[in-house]
């Protein structure tokens, strides 16, 4: 039986997955995962993650819970693991966690960052990476939308009409635009995100007014919302616990 | 007859070139840059590059002259050449120069930036893009070698021994380490540079003592100079005229 559950803090560059969830003949980050754990550990179970990150969306601090036994310790278990994964994931650490510790349902908070590109000319190190966006942006506008969003509102226009979610409420606790260089970027934490909804909220900012905005956010249909900023725009920051 | 001296600046990911100068059969900067011009101009000639990057090194800012006739004006003329180019290269800037404008004779000082990534964990977005070193580096003891290098010297030492230059002595009128997360950056700006020069340097600063390196600047053979560090944490960052 295994003999520890472990909290992995896990990077990968979206670009050559097809997202996080295992699937049968597909590249995902799970199914390298869980090949490295195969490698590393002589058994493991219980594997749950923070954030199911679609095709092409990156993760800077995804996390990861497992129980797993017939391996090294936990101080040395990213390192073993790394030895295992190819170069674009990493387990950047590991640890002890608690046996009632989940990667997703203990999780109380989800940071996510958009980066657009907005240099007229593409940059070869942005390309699946960032927005490339060569237009101008009003970004005093988009900081306007962003606030908006803060507290609780009903984001059902901001995910796919055919949905598996139940309640559409979240909570958003930060949501601030950066200029670094030529690249905007959103930063974004609330106590969960519904499927696409950075991405949509990236879309609509773009496209739409604030005041257009504060309607939608008293639960509209996804189709008066604008469109689905491109997936290798996003990274998953980091998880709070 | 061309009609107007271009100077370009371009942007490469070197990963996936073998360089910069064109060879047969091989997938090179120029060669792809040498097809865009073909594709939007109907004639050119004269093509001059300050900086022959090898394979795996970078460019934020390399600079090209050429004489092109038959295309867009310059204004237009980096929008037209990204549209033939692929997506690993792309040219930032495009602007009339003067007819005796060469991109490497007029050059009166090239800076490079090299990158090391100190962090125990191998990054997917560091991966060909910087020198991995999850070893302890003295930081301190690097720039007391930086400081060293300010000034001419011979620096024989840090070229290979098998060498077309003939003249050794360059004048470095900057040299500085600067952390940025968990990445430390050697920022270098000289009037010229011999062939490997940065990425000896960066491979000697890592492995000898500031009073060894001193030594070397007086002309020594190039075994006792360190390693040279990898191409792929090198960037050719700007080109001075």
């Amino acid at each position: 039986m295994p003999d520890v559950r472990l909290k992995l803090t896990v990077e990968y560059d979206g670009t050559g997955f097809r997202g996080w969830a295992a699937q049968p003949d597909l590249r995902t980050v799970e199914g390298e995962l869980r090949g490295a754990l195969g490698s590393v550990f002589s058994m493991f179970e219980n594997l749950a993650v923070a954030g199911r990150t679609d095709t092409g969306v990156h993760a800077l601090g995804n996390v990861v819970s497992v129980d797993a036994g017939g391996g090294p310790p936990a101080e040395r278990a990213a390192e073993a693991l790394n030895t295992a994964l190819p170069d674009d994931v990493s387990v950047i650490a590991a640890e002890h966690a608690a046996p009632d510790f989940h990667a997703r349902h203990s999780a109380s908070a989800r940071s996510y960052r958009y980066r657009i590109w907005l240099r007229r000319a593409p940059s070869p190190f942005e390309q699946r990476r960032s927005w490339w966006y060569p237009r101008p942006l009003a970004e005093d506008r988009l900081q306007d939308a962003a606030d908006l969003l803060l507290g609780e509102h009903d984001f059902r226009a901001f995910t796919p009409a055919e949905t598996q979610h139940q309640v559409f409420r979240r909570n958003v606790l930060r949501a601030e635009w950066h200029r670094r260089g030529d690249a905007l970027e959103l930063e974004i934490t609330a106590d969960g995100f519904l499927r696409h909804m950075v991405r949509t909220l990236v879309g609509t900012m773009v496209e739409l007014r604030p005041e257009e905005i504060a309607l939608l956010l008293e639960g509209r249909p996804r189709s008066e919302a604008g469109s689905t900023a491109p997936p290798w725009g996003l990274y998953l920051e980091r998880v709070d616990y």
